[in-house]
């Protein structure tokens, strides 16, 4: 398929905070096609996404620098000459956040302030892209789910992560730093974390589903957009490269719209193996509940031309494939 | 004057943080007044607004402790027996926030998280309540602001204190601790910091006055309201005896909006002394300059009956005797 960027990436430098990670390692890859020269910042945190299984087909091909985005003399050495910098480096775990809010706040406050504190001293004009997520919306007053609606998170994630966003559009206004902020839905594909429901709950459904086993749907009637990963790197290539995007926020979607029950029978229908049992969401959990989400990518699809290209049965298909072809143990 | 809090307080055992500052110790010696037993905690740290000159009235009625927020063991020995929590401890510049946003996070978004998890843990069922700023508001789309306005701070400052105030938010929800949030605007007083901007430009401009200085006043036309600080010490006082207000978010306000160059005036009117000189906003802060702002206070006086009752000339002309009385140098 050709895009816009094509030639944008050849030669350019680019940096990936959280490299080694779900997404981090699928854009790596699509870089190391475009023939950018990419390094990949990890701190290789256990319980996060950062894993060496994900860069098997490119580990020869790019740098990976094991730190903590907080390091600012490492972070510098590679910022200084970073011409696109992908800021995904980030804690996902609703549940962790709320156990230790501490070093939720670290990873996903403080270490951005650093990350952007470094660009505005040694590489103020460096495109940065943010990964943020529809988690700082909290529960939906209305829906699709615009940028305009009002942020009300239900969880100290989605409190730290939107502090974490509005950092960059701080230094966007004060600095004049390049940074757009991509806002995720549930992002699922190849190479995420399914050791866990850390990343998304999709996460758990697929690996019990590649084992043949049954998971649970918790409620069952909420209604979700799911993006898969290719669309999600597509997105944050289209957006380093487009001056239009700078100082934006722009939230991702997809169009097909599906329970999570739908979605449920949907994997066990594209898998042909594994159940799944619907009951009632845990009486704890229910406050950080949101009930149905979807949200709008008019602005995106407006401003770049992003759209999803790759259905829920597709991508679930080419996702279980990768786990299923042998790639399983290395996630477990 | 009678108010519905009136025998609340008695014998009730009242936490202050931030209780050597500005609002803190005008709250304390309300409660005092009222016949609580008060404790303060302030760690008086350099540039902040906690002064023993504060406390000069009511130093032998109450107890302070020098601490931070953060020191875990500290906070548990006064909040295990706290009847009431009165949260002001902040890093209120503006100025500061941008030239170490590391610092301001600490203060505004870790700090708060600590007091609210040690409530959790040891006193859940005590009433907490929050000094919020109108400064997460950002430069307002519409006038007056309401609680429902879209929040987008323009600095460091607005960014930590808007996740601070939603984890306050957060920790009622999840956990049922009974927060309050209130957000403030320009509060002025006795006892504010006048050496310098850092917790609203009036202080300088008082300090100016009170020396028969000339002031400036940057832009002139921008249109605030301003509370006088007994104004905002009755509304954290009925804050905390309202069970209407838990979980709540309030703004504070005055019916009384005008310009920043007719505050300028009206203060050298009262003070029959001073001068001042308009002069173009500063080139470097122009990108934190939020223009026009005055809030809507209908919700609080709605629920809680809260209405602002000192007049800007009358609060202006108490302030300016308080620092003329022989108190000036205790503040500068």
């Amino acid at each position: 398929m050709t895009d816009q960027y094509n030639n944008y990436y050849a030669g350019k430098t680019v940096v990936i905070t959280g490299g080694a990670g779900f997404i981090g390692s699928n854009l790596a890859m699509e870089l190391v096609r475009l023939g950018a020269s990419v390094s990949l910042i990890d701190n290789m945190m256990t319980g996060h996404g950062g894993n060496l299984a994900n860069l098997s087909a490119i580990r020869d091909l790019v740098t990976l620098n094991v730190s903590d985005v907080r390091d600012e003399m490492s972070l510098e050495y590679f910022i200084r000459n970073g011409d696109v910098v992908f800021n995904l480096a980030g804690q996902t775990s609703h549940m962790d956040s709320m156990a230790d809010p501490f070093t939720d706040l670290k990873i996903n406050t403080e270490a951005q302030i650093s990350l952007l504190e470094s660009c505005r001293r040694h590489n103020p004009s460096a495109r940065i892209v943010f990964a943020s997520t529809r988690q700082i919306y909290g529960r939906p007053s209305e829906l699709p789910v615009t940028e305009e609606h009002r942020l009300e998170p239900v969880d100290a994630n989605g409190i730290n992560k939107m502090a974490g966003e509005w950092y960059h559009v701080l230094y966007h206004r004060v600095y004049g730093l390049k940074t757009t902020s991509l806002r995720l839905t549930n992002t699922y594909g190849p190479r995420m974390r399914i050791k866990d429901a850390r990343q998304t709950f999709l996460g758990i459904w697929i690996k019990s589903t590649v084992q043949h086993g049954e998971f649970e749907v918790w409620g069952g009637e909420q209604l979700r957009d799911y993006n898969y990963v290719t669309d999600v790197t597509h997105a944050f290539l289209l957006a380093a490269a487009e001056d239009a995007a700078i100082g934006k926020i722009y939230n991702l979607g997809h169009h097909e719209v599906v329970s999570l029950a739908e979605t449920a029978k949907a994997l066990v229908g594209v898998a042909k193996t594994g159940t799944y049992r619907v009951c009632p969401f845990p009486k704890e959990r229910k406050s950080i509940d949101i009930g149905s989400f979807y949200s709008s990518y008019e602005k995106i699809k407006s401003e770049l031309g992003w759209v999803p290209r790759v259905k829920l049965s597709e991508g679930l298909s080419r996702t279980l494939d990768y786990y299923a072809d042998g790639g399983l143990e290395r996630y477990l």
